[in-house]
């Protein structure tokens, strides 16, 4: 119950900093944390993420399915679930609509080069070409995460984008999540100046 | 006298978050909310949104006269007692400035497809392709609110834009009229982007 | 003494919501009030203008020259003089650095046509032509003034624009000069964007 | 000891600030202040520079070595000694990553001319030209070092970029060097914008 609780502070005050960024307009994204190997704490749907409330975070199994009667979780908590079932080291994961993420997603494929701020992602240096792996957008979220299985098993990317959606990111602890989302949502910040000065 | 205290406080509410946005420039926008069938509560004209006191807020009919004597609402109050009389569910209108609705709407038409965030209007898909109605701005709000009518009553769009002068959003309530208005904007902001880069 | 500590606590205020968009980085900016006909509170040069003390204003005759001994105005307290002894119904002034207004200013002549947010200086229609004066700008201030006097006081601007440099706006009193000001940024960003858009 | 605590405060604030901006996302930046002669208090590495507590601040040697057993300062840690060892009045050094630095800086030399805020950095009139240094980005940072000496020892410059990377800001205080930061990226900010019109 606790943890429940401490989950719940933490993607309420993640969600302000994502709202006072404009990442979660209307009722858009989703914020979950892991309580323990097999249950997560994830936003209800239908809220606003910039002023969360702790009865707007509950807890569902790793299949998806909320712990207590009558509450639904989103139905992209799939997606959620996937990356901790994959990934055990992982303790939070963030979704959000930016302008940035949507707008560069319709525009083609992303990757970045020569950022030092790459490094936040565990690279050495900022001499390195990194994907950031663009999928379809698709409201069959269970066939969408089929076809995400194959590239977040094989070569695990620093996040990833649903064209025209928003971007999911990652990390071991809901603060940690939110530093790789803001260094993301930093590079594609950045690429979508660049793309205006081509 | 409660239903306006209610309505007051939530509508000071919405008028910071559209300041902050940068929605609200000056005295410009105006933010109502339905009090029953026959009343409305809207901001006076002449005051900052982002900084609204109680005594700023008024009661109106739906025909747009002032319950109190001596009070004047805005000329534009018109155009909110249209909504709530065509569409009972409405519960508030937010009718704000912002550039990317201005810029846009001085370029041309404007239209939505394929953004996941369309959803946040009732689609259940975003393989939609949605128009955003665009009016020429005229100071006569009767005459405008004659042209509006038909469009209005025939095909209920997601929101609307007068040239040059800002968005009209609505919801059930104050807090989903922000909702909408802010994925609107969003939009907006989305397709201000991509017009840069094309 | 009270009105000098009332006009210190309105434009502490309004240059804490400069600051917040910018306006006013480094200690750039000038921010005044009218105390009486022959007096005004401006703020000291080499102060952040988001983060006035009281002891930031100080008062300066119309000459531009402080009341009293020691002080130091700004050198460009005499264009806020100007503009209190040119229009007696001034009562405040705001000077600021945005980033629209020092690209535009640089790019050319500056005019807006057809937004409606145009009203907000007194005309009563959208359907306006309104040029917003662009001056060179000039480290002596005595002969900027000069330069300017004409063309203020022939034909009175909506505010002035110095290139490179940055707005004047003024109302009524510091809310009212602000509201000027915002609503002259707005018109600002939306040209910008549409410069881009060309 | 109370000249730690003090340094912290400042930087603690001066990291709020960047951070509100949007200068510092996940953990980047580094901010510094001089404590003596000798010695210097700065960042630990791996924290976020928007909600810094003063046990993320430590004392360094102006070798670069930290005061305390334990405690490892960041790489960076370096060019903010480079400066401190350089120029005797410089009281504390900032650097963090914009958007607008790491575009611009990817995009070739960078240089200023006829902006009136030029002034915030010494200078008695805008019309000058002024370079903003460009330097090569190398993970190595005491060669990234020995690039720099010459250059600021020479002519010392109002600020440097490293490409991809981000500002080196600096002043007399935290207060003043928050100061020359905004005033540069105010001038980034305008370059880039200037960029897309042409």
């Amino acid at each position: 119950m606790s943890r429940l609780a401490d989950a719940a502070a933490s993607l309420a005050e993640a969600g302000q900093r994502m709202d006072g960024r404009g990442w979660v307009p209307g009722s858009a994204g989703n914020l979950s944390a892991r309580i323990d190997e097999e249950t997560i704490a994830i936003t209800r749907s239908g809220v606003h993420k910039g002023r969360l409330k702790p009865s707007d975070i509950i807890e569902v199994g790793l299949d998806g399915t909320a712990r207590a009667q009558g509450q639904k979780p989103s139905a992209e908590t799939l997606l959620h679930c996937q990356l901790y079932r994959l990934f055990p080291p992982v303790g939070a994961v963030l979704h959000g609509h930016s302008v940035a993420a949507t707008v560069l997603s319709m525009a083609g494929e992303i990757s970045f080069s020569q950022y030092e701020i790459l490094k936040a992602f565990g690279f050495a240096t900022h001499e390195v070409d990194v994907d950031l792996p663009v999928f379809e957008n698709d409201q069959d979220i269970a066939r969408l995460a089929t076809v995400l299985e194959p590239v977040l098993a094989t070569d695990t990317p620093i996040g990833y984008v649903i064209r025209g959606h928003g971007v999911y990111a990652w990390g071991t602890s809901v603060e940690h999540a939110f530093w790789r989302l803001e260094a993301l949502e930093f590079l594609l910040q950045c690429e979508l100046e660049r793309g205006r000065r081509k």
